[in-house]
């Protein structure tokens, strides 16, 4: 199964005909699962190889603008882009993100008489008081559903934090399972990690054969973990036949933010194929950058040591670095040295290091 | 004083590449004034020859996302650029638009937590119902103020139709009057005219002289409409020693619409320098563009006839109309025909017929 992620937007505090606001999209075989939505997120999606239409799941990591502003004009989009065939009901957009997610939208869209042609549900993560400082929390009245609801939204969950692993269970199907955890950020912040399960290796056919078993449908109930008795009375078990497993790929990804928050980050992000941390500033304005609750190469690189991701990748750069393809020499700010102050940390730990650029688009290979 | 318009986005429903949604700036003289604000519209700045931090006030003129979604982000960045003087209490940004936008900017401001240097206040214009069709007016319930406001809310005005000239007045000042009248939309549509005053002449400086007067405080108060008395007790009016007044200008900017509402429109667009007007879609589809409270090239010709505007400005294009510099031989929607068709109804008028772009500056001459 394929799987990849494009950056939509690398910039912080506010999109610049340079660097759109942070988003980015994780592709699996046709959905799109989006990741913050800044302003011009919806612009950017139509300029990249991405379709609007194929976004099933939003993740919002916090509340700042530059990654929320775009949510309302991209779900004007994507239901005008979603094909309307009256005799299917389509599927409900799943939206998670800090609590008051979910009035944010209702009144932005209900104000606007924005419509909508699917159901969506938004489904709000309920932060803890050492997210952020006491100011940046909201009070229970900012919050405090008002207002009806509009016509397509459906009920969401609230999600507590589940203190014995100190994450949040966001949902689970077949394929993946994926959890949010908590960051240090001027404002309550969230990281996503999104895990892949493990699938059960290749049959052996030609070792089945030998036992006499035929292709049918014994076949699926060993791939399924499931013994298999001959009518010899032979019992073939499935790690007998089944090559090894392949393992599920872990892609982190963490919004804006100084530091972690408790125990849950290191061990969800453990392993990581692709960690996606900001890097807003240079090592040498370390200071500047935690006042405002951001990180330097020199911290997303120590979390990535940490968990011993595979990959580090970089972004949400502040707006004073210009792409590297248009880069002059002697410029200033230069990002390519941001990914050397990353790399310096990183020597003789094997981690690799990639700066994101908007429209990038990074493979997820699988392990083996 | 030098006085121009231009164009920040000219796209329908939403933001693309080739065309950002509505949004366009009057200027005169350094004061920038922002009417409608889409997705986008602070990145569109930041591409034009304008400066983000001169926008002294915003004008909404209907609640559809095309025209509000990039509001909050624009006024967050206003305030990045805008120097901070502590000495210096900074202006109040005024915002004038439908009922609900006071409440939009509350939650999107309040719930992002978006801090901003300078203050605001949003001066709500009260519409009628005969603006929309019932199910485009907002509930009580929906524009009732909730939460705390933010802290550089100031308090707005609600400004209810003046029956007696059928307009909104939203203010005067030394140099302008400037008004709303109503539109008929999917949802409640304002426009707004922007009348400048008449100015005095220039003095007749050598028939001041022959009259025995020298320059002084007594010119200043000719020209401010004073009589002076000489010493001979020979009385000079202003009307012998001044030339013609220097009439104001007038630029009218409506909102979407399928047509305007009442008298107001017509009598405050009489005579309009520039009257901006929408044309969604071309002729041929004039039942759809009706369908969807929009208004074809023929129908805004026949606004511009009916007020005698010197220049009828088509905006607010479909996105299907490619701009005219990336339009190919051959292309089925040529925007130049939207051009043609209000052309045609405007035959033998004298009116002038201006397609607006992305970007496009007209400057508002002097009329003598
Ligand atoms: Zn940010
Ligand atoms: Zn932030
Ligand atoms: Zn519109
Ligand atoms: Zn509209």
């Amino acid at each position: 199964m394929s799987m990849d992620v494009t950056f939509l937007g690398t910039g912080s505090a506010y999109p610049s005909p340079h660097r759109g606001a942070s988003a980015l999209v994780l592709r699996t075989e046709g959905e799109c699962w989006l990741f913050d939505c800044g302003e011009g997120t919806q612009t950017q999606l139509m300029k990249s190889q991405l379709r609007a239409g194929r976004i099933t799941k939003v993740f919002i990591s916090h509340l700042h603008g530059d990654h929320l502003f775009g949510l309302p004009g991209l779900l004007c989009t994507v239901s005008l882009n979603t094909n309307c065939d009256p005799q299917q009901t389509l599927n409900c957009v799943d939206i998670y993100g800090p609590r008051g997610l979910r009035q944010f939208l209702r009144v932005t869209l209900g104000l606007t008489g924005s419509q909508l042609i699917f159901p969506y549900a938004v489904h709000e993560l309920e932060p803890t008081t050492d997210q952020s400082p006491e100011e940046g929390q909201l009070s229970a009245e900012m919050t405090a559903e008002h207002g009806p609801p509009h016509p397509q939204e459906q009920p969401g969950r609230t999600i507590s934090l589940d203190v014995s692993s100190d994450s949040y269970l966001l949902f689970e199907d077949k394929k993946f399972v994926v959890k949010a955890f908590r960051l240090f950020h001027r404002i309550p912040s969230f990281g996503f990690c999104v895990q892949e399960h493990d699938r059960p290796g290749r049959l052996k056919t030609e070792l089945l054969k030998e036992l006499g078993l035929k292709p049918g449908p014994l076949y699926g109930r060993l791939k399924a973990g499931d013994p298999v008795t001959l009518e010899s009375g032979h019992v073939i078990l499935p790690s007998e036949v089944l090559e090894e497993a392949i393992p599920g790929r872990k892609v982190c990804i963490l919004g804006d933010c100084s530091s972690i928050v408790g125990e849950g980050p290191l061990m969800l992000c453990s392993g990581a194929d692709l960690l996606v941390h900001e890097a807003t500033l240079g090592n040498e304005q370390r200071e500047k950058a935690v006042d405002h609750g951001h990180s330097t190469p020199e911290m997303a690189a120590a979390v990535a040591r940490a968990c011993c991701a595979r990959r580090l990748v970089l972004y949400h750069f502040s707006q004073r670095y210009k792409p590297c393809s248009l880069q002059k020499e002697g410029d200033e700010d230069d990002v390519s040295e941001l990914k050397r102050q990353a790399e310096d940390a990183l020597q003789d730990s094997g981690i690799e290091v990639t700066l994101a650029e908007d429209f990038l688009t990074l493979p997820v290979p699988l392990k083996r």
